[in-house]
This record gives structure tokens, sequence and C-alpha cells, in this order.
């Protein structure tokens, strides 16, 4: 191993070639805010534990007893099921980053102890292929998830390894790849192929990144360099439709298509930007401007769970399944280390306050696999899922989220997300940076930022795209002459001295958001947005009307009021809307004549109240709207303007 | 068996306990117009052998001659494949009753004697379940089909009979079926079940008018109680969720949904209408108001090839299965035979013209299975499936079409299809009325029908409801003093002398359609349609302008203009249209604050010419689109009306 100390890095670039950013360790960076921190402690406390539960009790920690010859039986449940039982190692690995936690540690250990005594003498793992299904192994990698399994352990060992210094679950990883990598790969007595269910890219390159074994990186770009060749199917489902380098639009299932870009995305932090990157920014290219719910959710189609259509964004039948919006974030994590670039941390930022976070219930006790943006009150979370690949991913993303706030270059100091705490972060020049967030985020937009040690260097300050307007920079209370420009950072390079305080000011008015013209069901509606936050009307807030009637006036007021006994405390966008139902002409009828019978009723004025959707379903079941009607202003001309009093 | 003519009703329901219109036999019925009977010669001359074509090449005839002993080998294919033999034979069959066919009639005996070799001794006749599968017999009601594919052997022997008067399949059929009712049945010693694919209900029911025997009603009508007791899966997906009688809204597969309203309604018309039509009429104001494309077409969604929520319609994304149209036909025709209600005929009209007859193109070679109402040109029809019940499913409808034109009641005589041609029809009353259609419908909304025998007796002539103003009738030049309404019958009750002609005038604007505002993505957008066509815009007609950027003003001129030589003859719809892309402010953008940035692009004027929806796919491929956005008028009040030149 080339390392001695852990670092809790989530992606370790210190190395990688072509890298601008290297991430900060989870465990460098404590969270004391009013929004994640509870979070991070409900993950810890409520959520972790919970999902340990149902590991036990669902037979996944058993199937590795059975593997291991403690248990008597055969294997139970998912062929994939493995896969849950890694994910949940990662994340309570990346929660004891942060801190100690004997329950915790005492979880991992009995998780670790069952993988380790499962191994084959060989380095083989994984419990589905035993027994009758030894001579099945490797044999149908299109569809029995065998490397992505492989792939969600590795991830696991590196995440153990980096938050607890232990080797044993990482030499458990280094043994079953060095297995993989005695069975596949170009060289003569070695077989081709690759995954049907992409994962073990990028935890291979990582590997390789942890252990300094080149040859790790070597086999994730064989298992790259393999797709399009039909040997996970051929198709697009599992993006094996073309080379990769021929990719012009993401396609098939949307787990699969982001984790294979995020590993991608590794190769090219590791040098292989000339080959990939024209591709991944075609695929990011389409994605974004094509295929991207408002939320930052992805994958809109149920059928294969898939990306669909161009503009197909549904969004009552929208899949948007929370491990694509995971996985999204991971891939535009990557994407950023590359260059830096804020467009990748504005969709980071969206898909982690919507897309994710509305997988999980506000008590951190079930959770959504799809993600629609309207609702009839019939969706609701669930405890766990026969296939439960969204709890633990949940559980990871939150775990490790204090590695996403902070990035470092050679130039300095990154700050991608804004949130309260304190921040020791080691420079590339060796110098160690003591930084401290201050602010309300996402509630307020004014952030105090004071930097605990002196020196020259370079402090990038992400001006979010959805800050159209007004950003104010000063440092010690004086205005810089920093370009403030909407999706960029904002570069302050100067001689700090510790105790300087920069404060950013991001105004926050509620936004109506319009969706392109070629997504046929957000024709005339507008979806409401403050900060990074998107809102959503829940039937249980409007007594008056239901909550598909009502239209939003382009012209009216919508204020921001906090409430901190709602929904955990939120800001609610308060405001007026029309509330008109179907004309009566519409009864009993579904196609008219076009003509006055066909127009919606006349409409009253009723209170609009907006949740932010990462809360919506927490109450009593109703319905639930993203995008609302557009009211066409009655006297054009006549705007209310937007000003609100102070939240 | 109790009649001794063949009379070649699609259903018979002259001793029906609750029938108010009985079927006219379809050799009773000539067309000789241009837009069906080119059709009917298609189909018998290409559609019919080429599939007879692709039943012997996929083994699917073999499958019985396998079963029967005359071949080596083993049952290949689909385990419902059976079902495709029968369909194809029902539909020959009421090509025969059309005309001697000698070709046909040698594939029809072909096929029969194959059938009745693999009849086993008791009676079981089911090509998958032979060999190792005797054992699974009536084991899993729920996935195989079994009593699916029993159902159209018996509607094929029915047909087949009537057609033929030949016993020989009949034979066949009732053997089956009363093997079936040895197994099944709520008396002591039988078994309790139901079909995960309805079909066999309205068969038994058939084969009850058939041969007089009432215990194949009884069948069916067990089949229906047995519903909602969880033999069929429990579930939605197979209208297994409830009892019958309390259904409150089409749900589940869309093919099997319609086949079971269709054999409820048969039992119905037997006398059961107390028990089953309040939930009837509540599944269909629940279909029509709230699940049915403005083509007829139902099941939106691929998910299951099932109806969705309640205005859950998605345009390029539509399922709309050609085999879910035709048992939407097939159901509407059983509820006009209760009641003579002209909503259903409309229905069927609908439905046939647009949601059926697209699924054929117009050579009689390609088919579609899902049916959109948009495209990019990727959607093309096919010679055949592996799943193939849409091809013969298409066949038996059309082949059977002379028999949905004219109904009979106590009342008279009953036209519910306008189509040129001659009819001779027995009345109840004993006596037979020859009368003539001569009209260009669906053209042309003018029809003349001539009756060639005197007598008092009401002649009911359908006014559709698309028709909303200007009908006029005149008896031998003389207006009528009928209530002409629209969507209902009109009623011309006199003593007619041979000769006497009567002049229905429908006139035919093109009229644009808004859709439901519940329907999101028809938001903001009108249908085109002209009598009972459906109009689609065909990119290979629009070279200066994407489809997807039409719009269509609402007070531009819609011209009707016959082209003979286009589509094999077809009414075009020409005016204008405004072609406008998205505003430069879309470029890469998917969302974007509201405001001027965010509005389409400034348009410029192009010829609109949109075609008859069945019509589409049939040339290079291209975009489609059925609902255009409407282009609001630039001043109000300024309407250029609808007068076009005369067709």
């Amino acid at each position: 191993m080339s390392r001695q100390m852990p670092s809790s890095v989530v992606i370790d670039t210190t190395r990688s070639a072509n890298a601008r950013l290297r991430p900060v360790p989870v465990s460098a960076v404590e969270l004391t805010d009013g929004f994640w921190a509870p979070r991070l402690r409900v993950n810890r406390e409520v959520t972790l534990p919970a999902q340990f539960h149902y590991l036990e009790e669902t037979g996944r920690l058993d199937n590795f007893r059975v593997a291991a010859g403690k248990k008597e039986g055969r294997f139970v449940g998912i062929y994939f099921n493995d896969s849950d039982v890694y994910k949940w190692l990662e994340a309570a690995s990346w929660v004891l980053a942060s801190g100690r936690d004997p329950g915790l540690e005492q979880m991992v250990d009995v998780a670790v102890t069952e993988i380790e005594a499962a191994q084959q003498p060989n380095g083989y793992l994984n419990t589905y292929f035993m027994g009758e299904r030894v001579p099945e192994r490797w044999s149908n990698l299109r569809d029995l998830h065998e490397l992505y399994c492989a792939g969600h352990l590795i991830q696991a060992a590196i995440a153990h390894r980096r938050a607890t210094g232990s080797e044993r679950l990482l030499n458990v990883a280094c043994r079953l790849a060095d297995h993989i990598d005695r069975v596949f790969g170009s060289q003569p007595g070695k077989r081709e192929g690759t995954s049907g269910h992409e994962e073990i890219e990028m935890a291979l390159v990582e590997l390789g990144r942890e252990t300094g074994r080149a040859r790790y990186v070597d086999l994730a770009r064989f298992f790259v360099k393999m797709r399009g060749q039909g040997h996970a199917g051929g198709d697009e489902y599992h993006q094996d439709h073309r080379a990769f380098r021929a990719f012009d639009r993401v396609v098939g299932h949307a787990v699969r298509a982001v984790y294979l870009n995020a590993g991608v995305a590794d190769l090219c932090l590791e040098g292989d930007g000339d080959e990939y990157l024209p591709a991944l920014d075609r695929l990011w290219h389409n994605m974004t401007a094509r295929q991207t719910y408002v939320t930052g959710g992805i994958g809109s189609r149920y059928r294969g769970e898939a990306f669909g259509y161009d503009y197909e964004l549904p969004n009552r039948r929208a899949y948007a399944e929370t491990c694509a919006a995971i996985g999204s974030v991971m891939w535009n994590w990557r994407m950023l280390a590359l260059d830096g670039d804020a467009r990748y941390a504005d969709l980071l930022e969206t898909t982690l306050y919507n897309g994710v976070l509305a997988g999980l219930s506000l008590d951190g006790q079930t959770y959504f696999y799809q993600n629609p943006l309207a609702d009839d009150g019939t969706h609701r979370r669930e405890p766990w899922f026969g296939c439960a690949c969204c709890p633990p991913n949940l559980a990871r993303m939150l775990a490790s989220l204090p590695g996403y706030v902070y990035g470092v270059s050679g130039e300095g100091l990154w700050v991608h997300l804004y949130v309260e705490g304190a921040a020791t972060i080691p420079l590339s020049s060796g110098q160690v940076l003591n930084v401290s967030q201050q602010t309300r985020y996402p509630w307020d937009g004014k952030i105090a930022i004071e930097v605990g040690a002196g020196g020259a260097y370079g402090l990038f300050l992400r001006i979010p795209a959805w800050c159209e307007a007004g950003a104010r920079l000063e440092v010690n209370g004086a205005p810089t002459g920093s370009v403030l420009a909407p999706g960029t950072y904002a570069e302050l390079r100067r001689n700090w001295r510790a105790g300087d305080r920069v404060t950013l000011e991001l105004p926050m008015p509620a936004r109506r958001l319009s969706c392109h013209p070629y997504v046929p069901n957000n024709a005339g509606r507008v979806a409401l947005m403050r900060g990074p936050l998107v809102y959503c009307a829940e039937q249980v807030d409007h007594l008056q009307a239901a909550v598909q009637d009502l239209a939003v006036p382009l012209d009216g007021r919508l204020c921001a009021e906090w409430d901190p006994d709602l929904l955990g405390g939120v800001c609610v966008l308060r405001g007026e809307a029309v509330a008109s139902p179907p004309g009566d002409g519409w009864a009993g009828h579904l196609y008219r004549t076009e003509g006055p019978k066909t127009r919606w009723g006349r409409g009253h004025t009723v209170p609009l109240a907006a949740v932010p959707y990462y809360a919506w379903a927490n109450r009593e079941p109703g319905a639930m709207r993203v995008w609302l009607r557009k009211h066409q202003p009655q006297r054009p001309g006549q705007r209310m303007g937007n000003a609100c009093p102070p939240t």
C-alpha cells in the first residue's frame, strides 16, 4: 500500500494525471448547520441501524454466513443482494470517518467479519454463486451483476480503510480484484467481457488510486473498452450498443448509464481524456439539456428504469430513481474534479437538494425508489424494498456529504456547497487551512466565511447558476472586484490574514421556471424554485382547491416565510393562486371542438403555499404538483414585483 | 344444434333476453365503396395468405401436427401461439362468408384438419400442454393463457360454422368447451378458477347462442363471478382485484380488460344486466372520459400494455395496442346491441377508422403493435411479431366488417356505419329488406339510401356525434321532421315504398379538437378531425419546417382536398400553419426563469397539409404529430371561417 495515513476523501485525485481538483477528506469537514447536520445525525442514529436490521432480517448477511459454511442453508433473495451489504458498509464507514460510534462500529465489524469469512481461497466472492451455482460464475455477465457486486465491495473496502485505517476489508477487495484481473483482460489466456450493470469501473480506478497499483486502473480501462462488442447484451439498455467513444446520448438503464459515465470520468482523471472526454461531454449535454427533471432526477421511463426519448419527462409517471440521481451526483463530482467547471457543481447541488433528498423521509426511516413530480397521494415511501438498492445508496450519499463541500487545487480552496460548519483543509502547498462558514443556506443566501490561516492562496466561491442577479461579495466589509457571474466560481486571490472574513450574498427570490417547449407536459406551466430548492404544492396546504386546479399568476408576489414547525423547519413560499377547475363544458368529455366550452372554468383567488419538494409526502397523503399552470396576467404590463418581507 | 341455416352474424342476439339490436349477417352485406371494399380485398388477397405463410413458417401449425403425433418435435414459440391460428381461422371464415375463395378454403381446410387431429380424446386441446407439460394443464390459469386459447378456438369455430355451414370445427370447440365445463365450476367435484387473460367469456356465451346450450353461458357466468378471488393473480393487471360488479374504472392490461367487458356485456345481453350493467357503465364512462385517445386507442401505458392513471395519455409514448382498439370495438358493439345508444356506435366508428386501421399498412403487409400519436420517424410497421396477436386480430376485424354496418330491431333497420354497398337484410318481421347506400363516406358526408322493399318499419340513421351542426335529412327530396341531434339515431318511421330514396347530409368541416385540461401533454394543442377521421401532420409533407414546430391558427381555413394519388386516395386538410421553433434563449437549456427568453421563437407562415392518421408511416420515415400547437390569433375577433371549395 502506498499510503500510511487514512485520508477519508471520497475520491482521491491527489496523483491523478488530469485532475484540477482534489477532494477534501470527509473527516476534515464538520457540518454544524440546521439543514444537513440533523440529517447526518438521523442517518447515523436511525437510518443505518435500521438498514442493518433489514440486512440481517432479510438474510443478506446470512448469505455470507452460508457461503462461509458457518450456517446451513442456501442463498436467499435477489442475486445482487451482496451489494446492499457493501453499500451499507460504505455508508457506515463514511459515518465513522466523521467520528466514533461504538454501536455502528460493532455492526461494521460483524459485516466485515462475515464478508472476510465468505471469500473463497482463490479470491472469488459472491454469495449467490456458491454450491450448485459455482459452475455459473462469470457465465452471465450481462444479467447477474457479478462485477457490479464486486465493485461495491471494492468501494466499501476503500471507504472502510480511509475511515478506519483498517486493511481487513481492503485485503478482501484486493484479493477479489486480483482474481478478476486473472480472469478478465485482453492478454492471452484471459477472457473478454464487461458488466451488464456498470459499477466496477469507478471502483477499480479508485482501488488503483488507493493501492498505487496501476493494474486495477488498466482493468477498469479494459472493461470500458469492451463496451459495444456485445459482451453485455449489445443493446442500449446495457450501454453496450457501440464503443463508448461513439456515445452521443444517454440511453438505457439510468443508474447503469451514470455509473458508467462516472467510471469513465475517473479514467479521464487518470489520463484518458483524449479518448473519452468528447463522448462524456456529449452525454452530459444530452442529459442536462434534454433528459433531466428540474429536480435533477434522471431516467424518466418506468420501463427499464431508463432514459427515454429526448424531452420525455412525464411528471406523474416519472421514474427518476433515487439511485440514478445519486449516480448523477457521483458522475458530476468527477467531472468537476476534472476542470472545476461550476456547471457540474450546479447540477450536483440541484440533484442533491431535490432529486436525491426527496428519496428519504424526514424521519430517515422510509424511502422512495421512484420520484414523481406529480402525484395523487398514492405514492408513499416504504421502509425497505425487495430490490433494496436505494436505501443504502442514500445512506452512503449522506454519510459522505461532508466530503463534497470543498475542493482543493494548486490555486487554493474551492467552496462548492454552502453549509454552516468548520473545516481543516490541507492545501497542496502543505499548508493547513482552517475555514468556517456561517450561513442559513439553503434558506438564506448570506454566507460568511472566515479563514483561519494566513498566506497567499486563492479562494474560489461558487456563484450558483440559480443566482441570476445581485450577488455581492466582500472581504472584511469591502467590495471585491471579483467577477460574480452566475454559474462560475468567483475568484479571490490574495494574501490572506488569519481571521479575514468573506461575506457572500446570494439573493434568493422565488423564481418561476419555464420548461423547454419540446417537453409537452410542461407547456403553459411553471415550477417554483428558491435558491437551490425546487418547490411543490401539496394538497394538505390547499384546503380551498384541488392542487391540479391551481394556476400561478406570473406577476404576483411569492414570499418566503420561515416556519420552524413545518416539516422540520422550512421556508414556505406563500402567494396567491387562481383556482380554476376545468370548465363545465368538460363534464363527461375528453375531447371537444375547440371553442369557448373548452377553456378552464372561472377562477377564484386562493392562498398558495408551496413547500420544498424534498419534503413532500411526509404528511397525510394527498395530491402534489411541481409544475403548476401559469395564470396569464389580466392586465399585461402591471407586474407586482417580488418584494417580500425579510425571512 | 338448434339452427340449420348458417347465418354469418358476428354475434347472434336473436334469442338474447336483453338485446334491443340483432346483428345482420356478414354475408348479407356487400361493400362496394372506395374505402373499405379495397381494404377487404387486400385482406383476402394479401394479408390472410401472408399470415398463413407465417403460421406455417413459425411452427404455429406444426405445433398442432406435433400434438397430433403427425410430426416429430416439440412445441415451439410462445405458449399462446395456438390463438394466432384460431384468430386467423376466424378471419378467413368471415371472408368466406362474403364469398368463395378456393385458395383460402384450402388453407382453412389445412388448419381445421390439423386442429381436429390434435384434439385429445377427452376434448382437451392446447398444443403447448403436450408431452412433458401434460401435468401442467390448468395449473397456471393466471399466466399461461390456456382458457384464452380455448376462447379463440370457440370463436373461430362459430365463425367457421356460420360462414361455411360445416360442423367440423364447431364439434372440436364443443368437445373442448365440454371438457372445460367438466373441470371448472362451482359444483362439487369441479375446480374454481378464472383466466388471467380474458377471452373465453364472450366465446362461451356465443357458443351458447350458437348451440342453444345454456350450460356454456352458465360457464361464462361462472368465470366472471370468479373474478376478485385471487384465481387470476388477485391484481388489477388481470382485472382480478375485486368482484366485477364493484369495478369502477378500467385498469390493468387493456386487451384483457376490454375482452372481459365484452364478455360481461354478452352476459348482460343474456339477462345479467341487473348484476353487471352498472359496473359496465362506470367502466365505459371512465374509459371514454379519461383513458381514451382521440383515435379511440386505449391502454396508454407501455408497462403492462395497460390502462394508466386517469388522463395519462402520452402521445409519443402511447402504447395504444392495435388489439386493444379492436377489443374496444368488440365491447362497444355488444353495448350497442343492448340499447341502441349511438354513443357506442360513435366510439366504435372513431376507433375503427383511426385506432384500429392505423395498425395496418396500406399494402396490407405490415402491422403496428403500438400506435403512438407522435413520433420521430423510428416507429415503423413490421410484417410479423414473436407475439403476433395483432395481425390476425386486424384480419378478423376487417373480414367481419360488413357485419357491423347495419343492425335490426323489432322497430326496423339501423344504419350504424355509412359505406357504399348493398344489403339484403332479414327483419324481425320475417320481411327481407333490400337496402343500398351511395356515398363517398368517410370523404364526403352525403349519403343516399334506397330501400328496396315496401312496408311499415323504421329506419334509424346514425347522426354521428362529430356532426355538430347542419345535418339534413330528406326522403324523396322532402325534408323530414326527424330530430337530427348529434350522437343519436334519427328515426324515420313510415310506410315505405320500394325505391324510396333517403338522403342524409352530414357536413364535414375540418374541426380543431381540444383535449381535457387534465391531460398535461395536450395543453395548448389541437387535433384535427374531419368526419370520423383524425388527421396528423407528417414531416414528408412539410419540407419548410419541422412538424414539432408547427402551430395551427384557430381562425385559419382548413380545406379538404381530394388527392386520388396520395396514400391510396385521401382528402388532405390544407391550410396555413405558423412554423416557430423554440426561441434562441432555449439553446442548451432545459429550464429557464420564466420571461421573454422562454417563449417560442418568431414564426413564419408555411403551408399545412394534414393526412388521415390511419395512413401515417406509409411513406418515408419522418416525424408525425396528431396534436399540434395552437397559434393564438393575432387579431382576436377576426375569424376567417371555414368556407372551402367543394371537395
